[in-house]
């Protein structure tokens, strides 16, 4: 009969500890504690001089496919190797593969963050070592997360519902990616509406329910999103963009009323504000209400551009955000901490936690119910401490250098900006609004292609394309920290002398 | 129009650069190279410190949910701090909320790896911070994944079919956690079954189809295998098992033929390798040429106990892993290899590249189809430079010393069990096969879930429970790579000093 902590409490204090050796500990035969200190502190010194020195390197390697293996033995090795001679490898077998994704000129996809400070709070995380998928597992790596994403709350003003502190259902979560966010959230609306469903119909069964939901994004939504559709068997409408590639509220109410007169049931919308295409974002102010009035679950996907809105001059651009039932951004792209740290904050949690809980003895625990056990508000179980990455970026740097860093790269863009417009040559593809800048020869699709692949082929900057509407576009993102006026510059310098030659080649055909 | 690499290849090497300027990368303005050098080397010598003397610290924590708020400020600051303050923060902020699980009286849920090769592994991972969601995106995240998985495949012996290098179809990927493996492999198998009914019947309708998807695993499968069929979207038949908590082929092919009776669609078996209540070991051998016969996915999950497989004398509870579509256990469980970190591999691939491509044009490269984009391997889109962890602990540790690891921890468990049956008041409840002991007091549960509050609540070594057909036990796991017999003989004079107690208790009453 269990007769409460308190009592236990006060046996512990009385109780000498039944075994008061303490032999030292031995050390790991393989790597022993000083070793460690020699080898961790070598890899430091490794760390700031690749990060020191990361514009000497050529931003994409120059290998084919299949280059590494011949690189290295065919089967692991059967003893120890010292770890000088994996340190000498990093050179010979990892960097010429390796594309740099922190050199100021790499330009391509988004940003993914690295700073000293996540590195460093990693390494902690690393050596805690705890799994905390239950609050007891580690209560310290839930509840820093729970502060944290409130810090980060705030910085952003979002709505108090989706605060921890104020008391009330909501609060955020680490998630890995995006992605993840996007089809928590889905699974999320879909029990959320399967329970309406059944609570009107009781005996309406759940796979005829499932075959009629609709979820609707932007066409330019992630490619993730659809793919969260296909993940969670639910059926997902893009809607067409206006001009400026935002999703606007009249398509996509003509969508939502046409779809129900058909019988089908529309249960989720995602918003998207900064797309990866153009960074354009979706009317969040006209569209939150009709996702309101229609009884549908709204997620925004800020995965890029939601660092932005740490700075007050942005966030005209999440209007309409109090519509939300869940908000997600990546941390781990411009806010400076190194993957994975994808910040969700959900309303009402409980449409997650509920939906997916199966809670074996193994993972209970008597405080079940004070404090979140995040295991049920994601899809893996395990999880890493994450938020550490957090608390040291967000006290290293402190907001105003965080907002210093998007303001300065959202300057670098319009910079650039005025050089592309400089050169009669070239056109804008899209507005620019954050750190990307979307461009394109006047000419023709092929000569733009061309042009693309004769940048990347040269590899001293590295960018991807997009395409709207048949129009082909590149894309330059500034992405690393150390991007400075100069990198700028000489990337644009780049690219216009494989604008020259590409004028030169077609001269003499 | 497109000329081929070649020619650029030569108009590169044949061109000066167009910027020669290289001015000195500008100083992070925040943590400059050198502030992070001693940034870094101080955590190292904290890491080092902490594991060194991680006994002295109490396992369990003795805080009470809630605890981390008042300790840190209600904000982000706004100005950045020094690093040494946070530094002084972790022995006030974090430590008092930390559940060791390191400490080698850790002794709960499954062990979760932590070595030094693996932190320093994972400081160059964050140092690099690729995103290697495509080969493009950096080759050596990729191609060093593919090598890392055969390596890791052939030190377990796992049939050729799996490996990467034997040129066929099959290949490894790292997950994140085995949770995500089961779905994966579950999503793959759905989109196989799809796609033979449809070509059976092609105007069937794909809902239908799900409606009557059913996959099966053992009653004593991993929460997470019934939390894949939830997020799946498919019904979940669970098989009772044996009297050593195994399943066993004839009652799973009774459900089969029962569902196909009933005009259901067999599609997916889960076959547990150590379960996490007991370590139990599915019936391998003879429930694979039951899935052959029937045409079921056979997934694997060996998450625990997998590692064991290094070793030869373990390899034949694996006997029928020929018959299996895909394999799964966790390096991030018990081969040292820090979390995360989740092997999988699988025939072909194809099922789940193919079942979920959304390809857009930012995600393309000139060399797609040449090596794996692994994105398509996985729920995220993001992935982290996991296999340097893999490729440092192999290396640094050498198979022979992992085999040790494994072999040393199993014989403690062996020693351990020789204790529990030399008291009388004890009894096992299931046989030590792994690093795992089951056991429990003869009485009654309510005293064996007594004893376990008292165990926890004195917080000097931390045991979980589990309970199987009505029975109700105490799970004793050895988990750090720290443990020495010394440990696990002070841990079961903890056991039975609260058992002493337990009878005093009782006796009073």
């Amino acid at each position: 009969m269990w007769k409460g902590y308190a009592t236990l409490g006060q046996m512990s204090v009385n109780t000498r500890p039944s075994d008061v050796q303490h032999p030292p500990l031995r050390q790991d035969p393989i790597m022993d504690h000083t070793t460690f200190r020699d080898f961790a502190k070598a890899m430091a010194d490794y760390i700031a001089d690749y990060l020191e020195n990361i514009r000497d390197r050529r931003v994409l390697p120059t290998v084919q496919p299949g280059y590494l293996r011949p690189l290295i033995p065919n089967d692991a090795p059967e003893s120890a190797e010292p770890w000088t001679d994996v340190m000498k490898d990093i050179e010979r077998v990892i960097m010429p593969g390796v594309t740099h994704w922190h050199s100021p000129r790499f330009h391509a996809y988004f940003p993914t963050a690295n700073s000293y400070p996540a590195i460093v709070a990693d390494m902690l995380s690393d050596a805690i070592a705890c799994i905390g998928f239950t609050w007891i597992a580690s209560p310290a790596c839930t509840e820093l997360e729970v502060v944290m994403l409130d810090w980060l709350g705030k910085l952003l003003d979002l709505p108090k519902e989706f605060l921890a502190c104020t008391g009330g259902k909501g609060g955020g979560v680490i998630q890995g990616t995006a992605s993840e966010a996007t089809l928590v959230a889905l699974l999320g609306a879909k029990s959320k509406m399967l329970a309406e469903m059944k609570e009107k119909k009781p005996n309406a069964d759940d796979y005829d329910i499932v075959s009629k939901l609709v979820a609707y994004a932007s066409e330019q939504a992630h490619s993730s999103v659809q793919r969260a559709g296909l993940l969670g068997g639910v059926q997902f409408r893009l809607i067409p963009t206006d001009e400026k590639h935002k999703m606007q509220a009249a398509p996509l109410r003509e969508a939502i009323r046409k779809d129900k007169e058909a019988g089908l049931i529309p249960f989720y919308v995602v918003v998207t504000l900064g797309t990866t295409s153009s960074c354009a974002f979706d009317n969040l102010a006209d569209i939150g209400p009709v996702c309101r009035e229609e009884n549908v679950w709204l997620h925004i996907d800020a995965a890029y551009a939601g660092s932005a809105f740490i700075c007050p001059e942005y966030r005209h651009l999440m209007e309409g955000v109090e519509h939300a039932d869940s908000f997600n951004f990546n941390p781990h792209k411009w806010l400076l901490v190194t993957f994975d740290c994808s910040a969700m904050w959900l309303k009402d949690p409980s449409w997650i936690v509920n939906a997916f809980n199966v809670d074996p003895l193994y993972l209970k625990h008597d405080m079940q119910g004070s404090a979140p056990d995040y295991r049920h508000w994601q899809i893996p179980l395990g999880r890493r401490f994450r938020s550490l990455k957090l608390w040291f970026v967000l006290r290293l740097y402190g907001a105003e250098n965080l907002r210093a860093h998007i303001r300065k790269q959202i300057g670098l863009a319009h910079e650039f900006e005025q050089m592309v417009l400089a050169d009669s040559r070239f056109e804008l593809a899209a507005d620019v609004i954050m750190a990307l800048v979307c461009f394109r020869l006047k000419t023709s699709n092929e000569d733009n292609e061309f042009l693309l692949k004769m940048i990347n082929g040269n590899g001293k900057i590295h960018l991807v394309p997009s395409k709207i509407n048949g129009t082909y576009f590149l894309r330059m993102a500034v992405c690393s920290r150390y991007t400075e006026s100069h990198d700028i510059q000489g990337s644009w310098r780049e690219i216009q002398a494989m604008a020259d030659r590409l004028e030169k080649e077609k001269a003499k055909n």
